[in-house]
């Protein structure tokens, strides 16, 4: 390569001898990959030295914002309300951004969402919407913009011209098995929600087997280093560790999903959604500084119709038919209680494991979601039952997909002896504000 | 990919979270890197992976068992003498294997030397001896196996028979700072000398400035490793570590170092050149075993003329005449001392970038090399020097080069008060066996 201002291979092997990148390589590096003169096995082995020896705080600042440079920056300073964003790090269940949106919208916060896809056993928030007739994710610039000065709330697909270098990287990543790095996830984040242009930010960091993040110790590490990124980037950030052991709610599906979220907003739904729900919330108005915020309830948002009036605008604004029915798969099956007992254990992993297997997520890309697969639930952990009961309902539209679900629910269910308790039931475990 | 019987993700993943790769992912991995099921970027982040977090004695001698099962094996049983090959990991004005070649098959013990081309600061074999008018590289086998029974030496390019993964992995390896991996060199080197068939192996390890490996602790790892590799796969291997931090000899650069080979040869040549050239000998005569080793001394075949009767025959053999004047570089320069003193210090590493920039070596692989230049040094550490007296001469075709050896040889030359004295000037540093 010529004329280029440094060598890769001297900036991995500065990151593989433990040394910081300085920030002209991190430019550097970012910007050369993106426009090919860095090449991809050269990025592989530099993004498994940053997985193995880490970065530290000022470098991922800097890597952050190369990434951002790599794109547009979107504005949101014109609307006439502040701006909140919410992002979760991905579980089974996890429906809660088509309740919390609106829901925050109609307290008076405006509620950019640029979401995605799923991949693997948690599902994306676009194909849950997509479950719904006649709505579609891809919105230009003016009509995110438009919608959000209106409706006040717009869940839509993330244009490709915010750091299109987290892009190339993500997928890079994901063939090298260097996900798993903390400086690399939180800078994926905070590239796009940072690029995105949000005034504030709450972050959903899963803990489970259904999370990304397994353990409480590297959550709080990933959640610790998104709000230190938010923070040095002006953008007021805060985020709140959840479980992830057990499903959100009762459904793992995207018709399913969309079910349930409706059931919040008209007031019901499980109380964890809710609670969840309620919390984040919260978080996003005071994240705000919504003048008045103490006063602000968003429980009276769900309880007096202004939530559900707002979901019905952003959906209809989006194409979307609110009164239309949602799809259901053409088959069920119902798995039964084994014994007598307390319901102690309901394993997030399997549960979304066996909602991906019988259609309702993808394996690649290229692979499209059935609209009504998924499992509904019948009982949570905590609940008494009795042998033959109904556990839970699996749904597909292909039948032969069954099996392949049965056996990942194989060891998901744990039932106790009579007046056993499942192990903790906190929905928020702890919160992590800037430092 | 379908039906491959891993995916590379979880082979990558066991050794970034620091397990042992099974034998099957090991064979799996080689062969599916080698016919293009892995990618470059995956196989980039196992490398990282591996450098990081190492490999045992028994997945290093799996990974080198399925690099050479990636391609043919050769066979010198039929000889009828006993074979033994040495290898160099790399140093400045290395000559050794010029004069040593042709000292051991006068000792009756056939040479297969199959060697590369230099590429940085090291200069290569076969560079070295195409500065001979008419000598060529490349042998096909049989040519090879007929020089071996009839003259006893051969030095010849290595065919791309053996271990093709090497030679993939070892490209991959050079633009992703994954080099310096142990258990990569170790296996890389081991992997081409087992499937060249050898009976006997003794391995000189450099340690200093001017070689691959720094320090004494990084390079005694390296030996043992390679000698296990050997003695695990039934090639009695030995390594000698050997003082790289001056040049060896007083020439560096490819026909200056034939004509300084050829003196040693014919009796003479400087004491370092001479002393590391019997060590090797009487370690390749022991490891090949041959009956009255114990009263064989190679000394006296390079005193009575019988070695250099067969270098004759070994450079006549491959088309070369070593009657023929050896070229001359067109422009030469003079380094004189800057004061009185004792010289303490002439440091391999910057003598052998001169030497490369003057022209010996090769920044790339597709660049040419001029055969007469080089660095010919008149004064070796522990040498009495007055200011002003000549200390190196610099060759070149091409003067625009002088400048930039110079700078390389800036802070090359250390000279102390009369009465001082070198650090160190043992050439054999160890010797490593099979435990």
């Amino acid at each position: 390569m010529a004329n280029e201002q440094f060598d890769a291979v001297d900036v991995i092997a500065t990151k593989r001898d433990r040394g910081r990148l300085s920030d002209a390589q991190i430019d550097w590096v970012i910007d050369a990959y993106t426009r090919g003169a860095v090449a991809d096995e050269q990025m592989a082995s530099l993004a498994m030295a940053i997985l193995l020896n880490g970065m530290d705080r000022a470098e991922i600042a800097r890597w952050t914002g190369a990434m951002i440079a790599s794109g547009e920056r979107m504005d949101f300073s014109g609307l006439s309300r502040p701006t909140a964003d919410k992002h979760s790090t991905g579980g089974v269940g996890d429906k809660i951004t088509l309740p919390l949106a609106p829901l925050v919208a109609a307290c008076g916060v405006a509620v950019p969402q640029l979401s995605g896809r799923g991949l693997g056993h948690t599902g994306g928030t676009l194909d849950k919407l997509e479950a719904i007739p006649g709505w579609r994710a891809a919105l230009s610039n003016d009509e995110m913009m438009a919608q959000l000065e209106d409706v006040g709330a717009v869940i839509c697909q993330a244009g490709s011209g915010l750091a299109p270098a987290d892009r190339k990287l993500y997928a890079l990543r994901d063939v090298t098995a260097t996900v798993e790095a903390i400086p690399l996830i939180a800078s994926s984040i905070m590239s796009k929600k940072i690029a995105e242009g949000t005034g504030a930010l709450v972050l959903d960091v899963k803990v489970g087997s259904g999370a990304f993040m397994k353990d409480l110790e590297r959550a709080t590490e990933l959640a610790r280093t998104m709000v230190a990124l938010g923070t040095d980037a002006g953008v007021r950030t805060v985020a709140l560790l959840t479980d992830m052991s057990t499903p959100l709610g009762l459904t793992a599906g995207n018709a399913l999903e969309v079910r349930e979220s409706v059931e919040v907003l008209a007031g019901g739904g499980p109380a964890d959604v809710v609670e969840l729900t309620l919390a984040l919330a919260r978080e996003m108005l005071e994240a705000a500084r919504v003048p008045g915020t103490a006063t602000i309830d968003p429980a009276d948002a769900l309880a007096d119709g202004r939530a559900m009036d707002t979901w019905r605008r952003m959906i209809a604004a989006q194409g979307g038919d609110p009164d239309a029915p949602l799809p259901y798969a053409r088959h069920t099956e119902q798995v039964l209680a084994p014994a007598d007992g307390v319901l102690v254990g309901l394993d997030a992993l399997a549960v979304g494991v066996a909602a991906w297997r019988l259609g309702a997520g993808r394996a690649r890309k290229e692979d499209v979601v059935q609209a009504g697969a998924g499992v509904q639930l019948h009982a949570k952990p905590g609940a008494r039952v009795r042998a033959g009961e109904l556990l839970m309902t699996l749904h597909t539209d292909t039948p032969e997909r069954f099996d392949r679900a049965r056996e990942a629910l194989a060891d998901a269910v744990t039932i106790a002896p009579e007046g056993s308790r499942p192990a903790g039931t906190a929905i928020v475990l702890d919160r992590i504000v800037a430092v």
